[in-house]
């Protein structure tokens, strides 16, 4: 026995005690094999990282409200729903650079199933004319941290509710606030968020808001697809042939000649706006739909970060006021949102992780449905409404 | 009982246990009503700040440790002594981007009764010629955390002490200590603290401070009343003529033309320097004396911040060694003190908060006193020696 | 007994509780008087610090996990190895703002023995055409936190070990993870660490790693020396002529002419690349001797901070794969690593704390050796290929 090793404890990732937990006996009338638990990480950049696991008895989804109420992932059947980065997070905020003079330190925290980009701005760093950093990379509220979190719990319609609030506020400049639902039912494999934002302020002011869904391996591999509803799709940028627009649908194989290509759609709803996407599984044994309004979110990039899986492969799936270049190019074809002093802008998002061919099916049919006759309008180029990347003429 | 919520504790701001308590039992001969207790918050923002409460046993002070020792408000009576930020804070400093280029940052954390702004700096942020922040906004001292925290009762006077010591010191560049000690008295509704910056280095150094107090409703109400002994008056900037500086006594009505104006003061003191400002509630009920010396500190500023209450109706009172300038200004107009190796700068601020109409009635005929002949010199516009925005000559 | 004092407990530096402990009953067949223990400091900028204490009988070694596994001193004999900085930390790094404009943040959490500078850049700050801060000054690994700790104990060698992970990893851009492993054995007084720097990419990246060992009172002090087997020495700037290079191995008298000197090596090794230097105190009683590899880490920096004590008297006694110039003049000059994928950087660096005048006299017989009969090529003047500071021809 003339050699021993032990692992200093705290450091150990995630056997933190969980500082608050609820179950079957706290909710009489509710199934027996549900739990919501809250835990304070403790290891390296995660340390101070509050998160939330509410398994519904089917689904386990992972929330981190230290980190604006983001999404670090989801569980079923032994399978992963969100992707691995090359950054082993959570990372706490106060391990983020974000106002960095670049305005890139916000990829030092990156990687979760969903990430707010907002409020006041996301998309890519905007400067002043003497090149200072005014909007970093997707904007502050992921690294923001929420309070008054809660817990509701309806045993009758067998819904479970985590709400929190997120501060966006700075004296004198923006004051805005973000109340987020959470919402998962007993047993199921479909969750979602309904978010507020609220303007705190006297004087009118405007925000965006972008959701930035990233999904990884099992669910992506070269040859998933993406199925909306597409009115117009165009390119962010200038890609080389083999990548060209016309194959948005299908992911491509490994190694891509443009690792890195973002596409910005108009899509197509129905008459009350609703609309959705699909991602679906190689073998279509799986699916992902993303169900929102498009009347609240009429932007959708799709991002695909076709690179080896040691630098993060990932395809970003993003329902937005807004596409996400710079916030004057926004802001100037229409694309902000404005709110009155005590106005609130509302949205909620709906995740179906479908698990089987014939839901992938059902899914793929209501997206048929929602195109109906209607011919995509493909741009092989940039488009100067959309990218600042289009060639000037 | 189908439907059921619960708050999550830790996230409840300040619930957070006490982790330090001291009252009447621990040291005989003092009233039976009074307590000093230290929480550790743990909610959002505001997660890992130090609170030290002092109950005089008719006033609470909340001071800061964690911001520089700061104090967040005063109780008395029911009513409380501060302001009400759009900032939910206090924010712990890990959450301000203090130095983010804009140099904006302090803004974040931006809610307490008083801060220091200094030592190194306070003021307009400074930037070199290539544009990159060199001083932010109003400094770093009120960012950086206090440590060994002391409190002194002496049963005998009935003297409170709190006392802290605050490092801002980088290697090769400022080496500042400040040590502040809070002071009250048993059932008194007068409190201060006495500071001393203490240049650690080996070579001389130059420090700036100004105490930014801040008063809102219901003490601050339009028609309060700022009297002090005044020798000059000039506005920071040029404001619209509805705001002229001869008004500059009365809080204007809401909404103001100029929500925002700043006037410097230079003012009239006793043979010893000692002088004093009163801010004094519409009814005249109750008001807010503040004494100091005009030799430590021979720099008044009158902030206004007239805006609706969800901004932060607010006004500075702000005794300092300068005005809150770029430093190089300051400094160009001899506004900087020096400090020779192992030399001490000091102070201390009164507060006393009156309480009936009668004591706001003495306050002013000290005031009046101190004014005594002595005619205000009242310039319209933005003096060269004051302000930089002074129209050149 | 009118008068009481309290210090507020949670603020004194080190009473924090030990959260992990190992003594000789957790590994039998180890001696009686070794122990690790692992602290969480709780006061003002050190708050939440992990500090990591090997006592091996005779030495204690402090590592800061929290800092990037950094070792802020040892203890022997009742005397410290190490330095005072006019910083009192270890600071905490959501208390260093490494990324504020000028670079020079990092300056505010710099007092330990042994501080790594890199790993994708170390050196003076790098800004890009506008000005922006694109590497600050020595890099990022310094104030990322550690995770995974280890402790190893080999009951049959004697060796202590403790390892740590590191990661400095940004989406898109940098993917490097360092393994640590700090060793020492029982009842010496050497310790020393094995690197390891993997690139977890999947493209080739390339790196810098500079050891930054700081020692001050009492083993540095005028009459100090530094010996070590030279082939090339040269001024990293121009210096007045009292401080010539002829001059670098004696440490000057105080106050120096020019209190901030740095010097440029060529070591000479032996046959497989095996150097070192000594720093021997100027009664010759005590030594630090440095052993490295020269394949590894080729170049050498002597700094010199013969400044009084309260400004930090130090010497840098920098093993590095570069010379601290700005990352692109060491590139330039052929001085970066470049990691293949999956390709790991190693090296591993002893300190020889020499305690008696025998010891002393040892190393400098093992560097006379080294130095045999090659003479020292002295520049006098900057030279272009090891400083940007040369005179251009």
């Amino acid at each position: 026995m003339s050699n021993c090793t032990w692992d200093i404890p705290s450091t150990a990732r995630e056997q933190s005690h969980a500082d608050f937990q609820l179950g079957p006996a706290d909710a009489p009338g509710t199934p027996r094999d549900w739990s919501i638990t809250k835990r304070t990480l403790t290891s390296g950049a995660s340390t101070g990282v509050e998160l939330v696991e509410i398994d519904n008895g089917r689904l386990k989804i992972r929330a981190v409200p230290t980190r604006g109420m983001g999404l670090l992932d989801a569980h079923c059947d032994g399978e992963r729903l969100g992707w691995k980065s090359p950054v082993r997070g959570p990372v706490h905020p106060q391990f983020v650079s974000l106002m960095e003079p670049t305005g890139m330190g916000w990829l030092d925290g990156f990687d979760e199933l969903m990430v707010r980009c907002g409020v006041e701005s996301n998309g890519s760093p905007v400067f002043d004319e003497q090149g200072r950093l005014v909007h970093p990379l997707h904007g502050r509220i992921a690294n923001k941290p929420a309070h008054n979190l809660k817990v509701m719990i309806d045993a009758e319609s067998g819904v479970i509710r985590l709400q929190a609030v997120v501060d966006e506020i700075r004296f004198h400049f923006f004051k805005m606030q973000l109340t987020t639902t959470l919402f998962t039912s007993f047993g199921s494999t479909s969750f979602g968020w309904e978010d507020e934002v609220m303007n705190l302020g006297s004087t009118p002011a405007t925000m965006q808001m972008l959701y930035h869904l990233n999904v990884g391996a099992p669910l992506l591999s070269p040859g998933a697809r993406l199925i909306a509803p597409v009115k117009t799709v165009s390119p962010h940028d200038h890609y080389p042939d083999d990548v060209a627009v016309r194959d948005w649908q299908v992911y491509p194989s490994l190694p891509s000649a443009a690792p890195q290509q973002s596409f910005f759609f108009e899509l197509l709803g129905d008459g009350a706006g609703q609309t959705q996407v699909l991602l679906e599984a190689a073998d279509s044994a799986q699916g992902l739909a993303i169900r929102f309004n498009q009347r609240e979110l009429p932007c959708f990039t799709l991002w695909r970060n076709s690179v080896p899986a040691a630098d993060g492969y990932v395809t970003g799936l993003e329902p937005g006021t807004n596409f996400p270049n710079p916030r004057p190019f926004e802001e100037q074809h229409g694309r902000l949102v404005t709110l009155a002093s005590g106005e609130t802008w509302r949205t909620s998002i709906n995740l179906d992780w479908l698990r089987d061919t014939q839901q992938v099916q059902n899914s793929r049919a209501a997206m048929a449905q929602l195109q109906g006759d209607a011919r995509p309008e493909i741009h092989p180029a940039p488009h100067p409404h959309w990218s600042p990347r289009a060639t000037p003429t």
